[in-house]
């Protein structure tokens, strides 16, 4: 049905041109944000459009759709809905390739904005034009320039995001950012009027930019579409998926927000089963799993052996991964034999959790590292967890010296690693800081390390029982 | 039994001397480590112990604690494990109150360390000396200038710390610094070998400083008198716990820490269920609930109003409430009317939750405040979420005004009332910063919002149930 989704989304991802149709100077007026973000951004051909006409940030403003001279490729409409009508009709017959609805008002609000809601779709379709929301914030792409607001990054990344709430879209992009990683593309789709969440997974699904997706979705529109798309999608890169709106209190919140479906918890679990999507509780989880889901290689298994320097984080960090389902299997005889030649004897373990004791704290890059060395190899072992803070002071170029070697034995040891920093503030953090940035997932403490471990787990499993 | 706990344990916390024996100037010697930071709080009396005698730090050093001339309160022993039988006998014998045995490999290790251990024990307390350890850090007491550590906060906070895991301590006594709380006093107490976790959480309890406890806690030696401590002390002031060590794999490595008998997830959460122990799973969640259960009133139920600006978040705000045991209630008529003359027709619900729209977050001092107003008035709900950002930019002055209006609006209220930021870095939050110093809990997602006022309901009704 949607074989061509890579074409006929481009105009959106890909606009040659932008019109802003309710653009005004007014305080606070988004399409005026819009206008000055895109400028800023250098996206090259973008069209204010007012009645009252006039220039605006050194534009022509044109008082319709129908008075600009070239295409318009998309059409963003920041207008009062009872204006919507006959700009939809005019982006119809001009052939603009698609509306950004931000307007709201509409089937989120009751049965009349619902009927006006269908009517705008089925005007705009009639004219061969696609209708993104209402309700929404629309695309953005910063390989086009597409960048409709200051805040967002203008660098170019691999995490497809999309989202049914427009403040959870710059939410989340922003949270992406704050995670070291950066957005490829995204996209704000509101009340799935015309164009879906699952248009626009599939879309980002066939991405060659796009390595891994992470959506806050309300309602479905279409599930059976989702269940085949989503299972697709997830054989060839993860999706990580914030469901809002599954609880019943939730579901009525969600149905005056965005104005879709809502699927209960057990259709949801069941659909994520199906399709592999990994489902998160939070956003602080699906930052967490994105990390370990976008730089881990996959795993055989649930085993993790787990390397401390103190002991109290081994404890935590044991109970943590037995909580989220995985195993803290027993090392091999060899194993725990090299161990035993590495650490020292006093306040230690060679048993999984190995706890290298202070010692360890005050010198990484010997002792962490040859217990990497050795518990990678392991072959009761699929994952590793290391959980420390390196020696106290403040020096940049030790701490460099002591990531690079991490990094060097936790890629020769092939096997997905997580370190767990648990570093408050003013804790000496530099070697962390280093692996962080070296694309290492680093995590603040013990249970987000083992669910990221866990999250990767399932998706890695997904894959194994995925028929070849 | 422990009538006098308080006067008991004065010497550990309120030590007039304190001898450290073992210290040298080696490199990453933990004595000369606790000798620095001592002098530096301006703790008044110390004295450096090692058979070489000389000077150190500008003082004398005694060759052993028998030639110090004046009493000594408090005897910190980082010296090796052979060598701590006989410095026992010596502070015995000289009737110093307390050993902090730092030392390890005692019944952590296995059995003989378990004869070595009771031995030391029971030479200390023939002479009237109590032992705290091994295998730990010792106390930390800011009113007494008895800082162990240059890293730990020197003001005096009433947040009482006690930790199993002598690194956890620290991370701990940091962790709730973060927050913008500070301990009050805190104790590392090892492997509980005389004096135990139960008796420290006895001396909090009674401590008019502390008004609220965490702990992180393996094994519990005397479950029985956990029973009855831990009740009367909820009754008074929260105690918060993240229990290591109660699954099966974590159970086995606490043996190997701690050396103390663990309790399973069933006996643990029947013990917290009794006790009014709030239990937690991370120390994220442990700093969450703390912030929560210090800062806010009581409260006389479950039902939760939620307040956000923009939709998304009152959807996963409700389903956060629902799934973590919060109720969502239906709002008065009567609040509704009065909501629906505040807020914006357009994109917004005045149902629970509450939506404001984007104008709430263009102008909280208004809308915001507005809703807190209203929905605190209304008799079906019992605490409040308010989920917001405000107004793009980075006016301290306006900020400022705009958080003391919250804030003045908060406490007329009269309600629990916690603030979810949803603020990625770069996201502007000046009001909430502001919020965050005048005690008001601000959480950056509403999952973190809502669990910590699953907490306090969770406290509310121990204290409800509890005979008066």
């Amino acid at each position: 049905m949607n074989r061509n989704i890579t074409e006929q989304l481009a105009p959106i991802f890909y606009p040659k041109s932008v019109a802003l149709v309710g653009v005004s100077n007014a305080a606070m007026n988004v399409g005026y944000m819009f206008l000055q973000s895109l400028l800023d951004a250098g996206f090259p051909t973008v069209y204010p459009v007012n009645p009252r006409g006039g220039e605006m940030g050194g534009l022509k403003v044109y008082p319709s759709i129908s008075d600009i001279p070239g295409e318009v490729d998309l059409a963003i409409l920041t207008v009062p809905r009872e204006a919507v009508r006959e700009i939809a009709k005019e982006c119809a017959r001009k052939g603009t390739k698609a509306i950004v609805l931000y307007t709201s008002g509409f089937s989120e609000a009751g049965t009349e904005g619902r009927a006006l809601e269908e009517e705008i779709v089925r005007i705009a379709r009639a004219g061969g034009t696609r209708v993104i929301g209402p309700n929404c914030l629309g695309p953005y792409n910063p390989s086009a320039r597409l960048i409709p607001n200051f805040i967002l990054p203008k660098e170019i990344g691999n995490v497809g995001v999309i989202s049914h709430s427009g403040f959870l879209f710059y939410y989340l992009l922003m949270s992406v950012t704050d995670t070291g990683l950066l957005p490829s593309k995204g996209v704000s789709c509101g009340s799935d009027s015309d164009l879906t969440c699952v248009d626009f997974l599939e879309y980002l699904g066939r991405d060659p930019d796009t390595k891994i997706i992470v959506a806050y979705l309300e309602g479905i529109r279409d599930g059976n579409r989702l269940l085949k798309v989503g299972r697709e999608i997830s054989l060839n890169k993860p999706i990580i998926v914030l469901k809002g709106g599954h609880t019943d209190a939730g579901i009525k919140a969600s149905a005056s927000h965005t104005g879709t479906l809502a699927v209960s918890t057990a259709i949801w679990k069941t659909l994520c089963n199906q399709t592999g999507i990994i489902s998160v509780d939070s956003f602080e989880q699906m930052m967490d799993a994105l990390l370990a889901l976008h730089l881990l290689p996959r795993t055989e298994g649930k085993r993790v052996g787990i390397i401390t320097t103190p002991g109290g984080l081994a404890v935590i960090s044991t109970d943590a991964c037995s909580q989220l389902g995985l195993e803290i299997p027993q090392l091999t005889t060899e194993t725990r034999q090299q161990l035993a030649s590495v650490v020292e004897s006093m306040g230690t373990s060679v048993n999984n959790p190995v706890d290298l004791g202070i010692i360890g704290a005050l010198a990484p890059d010997h002792y962490v590292k040859e217990a990497i060395r050795i518990v990678a190899a392991d072959p009761n072992v699929d994952m590793l967890i290391a959980a420390f803070t390196g020696p106290p002071g403040d020096d940049d170029s030790r701490d460099r010296k002591v990531a690079d070697i991490l990094l060097s034995e936790i890629a020769k040891g092939g096997k997905p690693t997580v370190i767990c920093g648990a570093t408050p503030q003013g804790w000496p953090r530099g070697e962390l800081r280093f692996l962080a940035h070296s694309n290492v997932p680093v995590y603040p403490e013990p249970r987000r390390a083992a669910f990221a471990l866990a999250k990767l787990a399932e998706y890695s499993e997904f894959l194994r029982s995925a028929p070849a």
